[in-house]
């Protein structure tokens, strides 16, 4: 049986409230549901989001993911007294998230600044059975004596973020004695939201509705003798909108009663339904390692929850948020995070899931289409920042200069054009991995030729050859500067893909195909230095170096900011993230491993890693370059970003690309996993700290699953696949054991290969 | 020399903070400043507010006033630890606001719950010698060891009204080492508000700015050596206005100048400044009493602290606030509170303020006079709520009813008509106190006109006479009803006013003359039963009256309506507050004695006391009938409103009337000063637990200041005045001396009294 990991916080520290409310966060793709504890702090950001429900606050906000009136928040007085954990003391404390089924768990026992003791233990999940659902419980016991306890919990619409409301009250209204109900519209009245809830105590209380100051609450007094334990259920669904055909009446109407089914089960039987929704996402997707760090295991099985409650698989008008649905950092914007960092562990899990992450981009191929036609450019130039409508939300201006009084025009919505190739490159990635022709022929070649056709307008002739000048590569260090050599790169990669797909879906157009012909031919791509290292553009290699240690040491704190401006950072050989070890993660069979290694070693001592996405593809390529133990380190640190020390780290939210790395690091460095030349590689090879690695992998149509110790690889397929392993084609069906020996002895190509084969 | 009250906080307690916010809130009539503690409480509400500041926040919504950006909130940090009184121990406790110069002050010794004390002292002002200006000082002292501090604080905007923000950031500017400032736009864009900051601290630290989210702050981290203090003082400027005729950037930059002219002086002295301002309100208005119960003179000089603190006397666009500057509760609206609660204090104290407060109403009149026409009447009906614009800002409905879904139209504005008199009451007093004719000539006589032709056309013919119909009278329990005497008396007196002082000025006309002639003949004035009791409406004396002991026991907690619906209520012999006792109090030389008496005896065993408005006039009328004791009790019921024990009376706001009331109380009630055909009656008598009262008096070029004790009267005057004490015509001038015995003596009229003239 799946063992899957519980995260815990290990004791109440008010200084980390909001790092574990983004760390425990509870989701389901549609929903989310920041681990703020029940009882309020001062400093504890509550939030709820539905994924793609953005608003824009007012004339100078940018779009942003709202955050809906709060559901979980419940204040208990015990004998007088309002419980909180900066008063009195903690006698015994457990927290923890079972990413088994999802549920968030909190058992305290607390004596109160009176001497008197009680036991509160609280439970709460988002069902991934039914997405509008998430339920609650909470249960209080007086251990000293008999007490007199006070609950009151509701829909309070009084949240915002950060001081900006989206939402306005329509009615708020309660039904029988357990129902309650608020409706809200977006100010903008595009949306309606309608939240409903049910509570019920466990025992006869005096309980009393109320509604004020977007305020929704029933009160629930009682008296409950020592050693009895009282429990108040929280049944709640959630539901938005922005299609108007029904009326709002009906719409909240059809909430409630939806509602009513759940609250009918009851807490323990809806959870059990979203265990078993959760138990096919583990099978479906759960890496194992048997590893001498405890944490690793956890850190594998935090990824694949986290890249499941950020995913809103249910619909393909959404798509991932920086943050997942976990925090308010970067609004809750799409970037290109989605297609290079977290699309890949859809793609080889449950690859319906990265179909429906493209078909997003797909479906807003008009925004960028329009972007493009605005700047002058054909085709279609995808926003650098996206939410809803596909438009450009990059904020046009920067934060004020709070000395200067200005605001500098945003440069990544200007200028990071590369987000227009990844796009791309997960097209073909898709295809490569599922062959699914009917994607490629209704949505993928429609948004190759439409980014295709983007950089052949926005390359320019210089002397004879097509450059692609002012742009911003992945290293957002380095601004504004000509033939990027990721951009070039997967540019040159974007068009080719075009042409290829064109012809084998026998789409051939004769005017796009002899433009991309000069495109490719024409365009200049870097061309690596005798030693291997690739320029990462037309003036880095002249500007000078200086010694980032202590920039380094201070990782992602962009510490270099306080020493240097941006215009002078910009001027040194200093790259905030990779780019072109990057380059050679996304397209491995474009360079030589000598070239991989060069490039390596060249640019990394150049590189702070300053974002969050950095170290993770270092990791990567590190790894293929045979360094498993620098790779490892390299994971270690991607693995600390959200789950390290810093009590601040994921304050408004997890970083999602930095949790798909996480994933991605162990398959795409440990396993060796990558394709070239449109075909699966495999190349295990394991860190000393591991012992076994085993994972699920989704190939085409074959369903097949890893598990890798003591240098045997043991294959299960659902259906025969052919790949290639430590340099070699295999022909696996149903299962079958591999030993790295094997591959080791016979140098050449296509052997059969030594089998156990235990069908 | 004065020595006005302190009022005091006896001890931290987290169930009365927004009590205490409220009561011991900073202000100067310009701005209000919540005395929310410098750290966050979950419970507490903080709030800046500027008088006539309102905006509606959406489409649902109802105007209000804007909770501005915090500048009160300081985030402190003590070796590690943040700094709350929730946690560790509260050694030592004082707080207190010092109504003297305006000065709220905290001191604590607090142990941190790693052990370690410090002392903490915090001061705080409202200038009120420069509006614009709020200044506060924070002292911090390591009393066990060698402590690293964290200070911040800013300009935070996230503040909302629970939730509604009303506000647009449009930019956040740092300037030098210690300024920042704030410009913030209403978000229909009519008000531009403005917030600038000087920060300092007394001795060297590291300081950075940030702005994020909506937050400007300034982080001050430094080490204190044990037994050293280090004070963190906060100079603020406030400003804000509706007229754009400066560019933004101008009006930015002139609230800087402004805010540096006054950083440079420095806390101490701005605070000097301050109470020269004070010390001219405290000599124009103090009331003076020993009493036994020293709780007395602390609510009287609570009483003018708030009146003046409540009182926009520098803007006639202005009015008060059901709440003053303390709090959200009614919105932030101007209601007939005004004229009958709040306007007698400032017409017998500054009189130029009570002129201002009518001016309010005068340039209104076009908002009153659409209301009129809308509903089909001439004339002007003044809203029942009112904010800066005059319309009516009553909400059309009323909150929703959760149960059913439904939302009732709100009557007040429907029907609650004798503001419209109260109004024109409150005309007329000012002329009787004043003979300001240049005010009667200019204002006066159109708030007149325009009122008494409301009520012409309001009134209905029936059976040859006149009757006013559908109406609430300032009883809120019995709604809709037929020639309420409160309503049909003061209609009267408002066309009789209307007539007189048009003649009195010249301005005839013979038109309006005529009709009002035939009204003041034609129009019922339910007629005083054999027993002296008024009906209080024509249904009134056929409804059933039941005991109402146990609802008047817990007397402004409207627990009838947990019993009996409001239509129920209406259907029985309840009244919420004063309503023919409150027409007696009003029109004192209408009724006689026994009238008072009887209508006294008849309808307050029959009132709830539900409202904050009745027990004051019930305490005056009670007086006048010659019951000093029950006087004394209302009055200190009335005290109790808001310092009395509840520590939840006053959350969303001190009541502005009730404290105008206190004043009141004492004046027109134990003084026994009422104006009876225009001039001026004083009955001083005073209630067992007093030895002495004392109290200045303006009335039309006199400033008099009145001291009884021992029976004996002394009356200093700065110009000969005559009025009638205790039934007879005095003329005095200067300083003379009345002994009550020799009043009784003579039984008939204008006899010079013996006097000792000390002059």
């Amino acid at each position: 049986m799946l063992n899957v990991s519980v995260l815990t916080e290990p004791g109440f520290c008010p200084h980390s409230l909001n790092k574990y409310a983004s760390i425990m966060a509870c989701g389901n793709g549609y929903i989310g549901i920041r681990a703020a504890h029940e009882e309020d702090y001062t400093r504890q950001t509550r939030g709820m989001y539905l994924a793609g429900l953005y608003h824009q606050a007012g004339r100078n906000e940018t779009t942003e993911l709202i955050n809906l009136p709060d559901i979980t928040g419940i204040d208990v007085e015990l004998d007088g007294v309002n419980f909180t954990l900066l008063s009195g003391d903690i006698l015994e404390w457990q927290r923890e998230l079972a990413f088994a089924n999802g549920e968030l768990r909190r058992s305290v026992v607390w004596r109160s600044p009176d001497g008197k003791r009680y036991r509160l233990e609280s439970r709460r999940f988002a069902s991934l059975d039914q997405l509008s659902l998430a339920a609650m419980q909470i249960s209080i016991t007086p251990l000293d004596a008999v007490s007199q306890i006070v609950l009151k919990t509701g829909i309070d619409a009084t949240q915002t973020n950060s001081g900006r409301q989206h939402l306005d009250e329509v009615s708020v209204r309660v039904f029988d004695q357990h129902y309650m109900q608020g409706v809200y519209e977006t100010q903008d009245r595009t949306s309606d939201v309608v939240i409903s809830a049910f509570c019920q105590l466990s025992t006869k209380s005096d309980s009393c509705f109320t509604a004020k100051n977007r305020r929704l609450s029933v009160h629930h007094s009682l008296t409950v003798a020592q050693g009895d334990t009282v429990t108040l259920e929280k049944i709640v669904w959630v539901t938005h909108r922005s299609d108007k055909s029904l009326s709002q009446a009906s719409f909240a109407r059809s909430a409630l009663a939806d509602l009513k089914v759940c609250a009918a089960r009851g807490y323990n039987a809806l959870l059990e339904s979203s265990s078993y929704a959760w138990k096919d996402v583990w099978l479906d997707a759960r890496v194992e390692v048997t590893s001498a760090e405890h944490q690793d295991q956890i850190a594998l099985d935090y990824a694949v929850w986290h890249l499941t409650t950020m995913t809103p698989a249910h619909d393909e008008r959404s798509s991932i948020a920086a943050k997942g649905l976990t925090g308010e950092g970067y609004k809750g914007h799409v970037f290109w995070d989605t297609e290079i960092f977290l699309l890949p562990f859809h793609l080889f899990t449950r690859p319906l899931v990265a179909r429906s992450l493209l078909r997003y981009r797909w479906l807003n191929l008009s925004g960028a289409r329009e972007k493009a036609r605005r700047n002058g450019w054909p085709g279609a130039l995808f926003p650098w920042e996206s939410a809803a409508s596909g438009q450009e939300e990059t904020p046009e201006f920067a934060a004020i200069n709070i000395r200067t009084g200005t605001r500098q025009k945003v440069a990544s919505a200007l200028a990071e054009h590369h987000i227009v190739a990844d796009i791309a490159w997960a097209v073909v990635a898709y295809w490569q991995a599922t062959h699914d022709d009917a994607f490629m022929r209704n949505e993928g070649l429609t948004l190759l030729v439409e980014t295709a056709t983007f950089w052949m307008g926005r390359a320019t002739e210089i002397k004879g050859r097509l450059e692609i000048h002012d742009v911003i590569g992945p290293d957002e260090y380095t601004e504004h500067v000509n033939n990027n050599a990721y951009t070039n790169y997967l540019a040159w990669h974007n068009v080719a893909s075009a042409c290829r797909f064109m012809a084998m879906f026998g789409r051939e157009d004769a005017g796009f195909t002899q433009n991309a012909k000069q495109f490719l031919a024409r365009l200049w791509l870097p061309e690596p230095r005798t030693d291997g290292v690739i320029p990462q553009d037309d003036s880095f290699m002249a500007k000078p170096a200086i010694d980032l240690s202590r920039y380094k040491a201070k990782a992602g704190k962009q510490t270099i900011l306080l020493d240097y401006s941006r215009a002078e950072v910009n001027e040194m050989q200093i790259l905030k993230q990779a780019d072109v070890v990057m380059l050679n993660y996304l397209l491995p069979e474009r360079f030589t491993p000598q070239q991989c290694v060069a490039n390596l070693a060249f640019y990394e001592p150049r590189t702070i890693h300053d974002s969050s996405l950095s170290k993770a593809i270092h990791g990567i390529v590190t790894a293929r370059c045979g360094d498993t133990e620098g790779a490892y380190a390299f994971w270690r640190d991607g693995v600390a970003i959200d789950l390290g020390d810093d009590p601040h780290s994921s304050d408004d939210g997890i970083h999602a690309a930095a949790t798909g790395a996480i994933w991605s690091g162990v398959i795409q460095g440990f396993a060796g996993m990558q394709i070239v030349e449109g075909e699966l590689h495999l190349a295990p090879k394991l860190p000393a700290h591991w012992r076994r690695l085993a994972f699920p992998l989704r190939w085409r149509n074959a369903r097949m699953h890893f598990a890798f110790e003591n240098e045997v690889l043991t294959i299960d397929t659902s259906s025969p696949v052919t790949f290639t392993l430590w340099g070699k084609t295999v022909c696996i069906s149903e299962r079958q054991a591999l030993s790295y020996q094997d591959f080791l002895t016979s140098v050449n190509g296509t052997a059969t290969m030594e089998a156990s084969h235990d069908a």
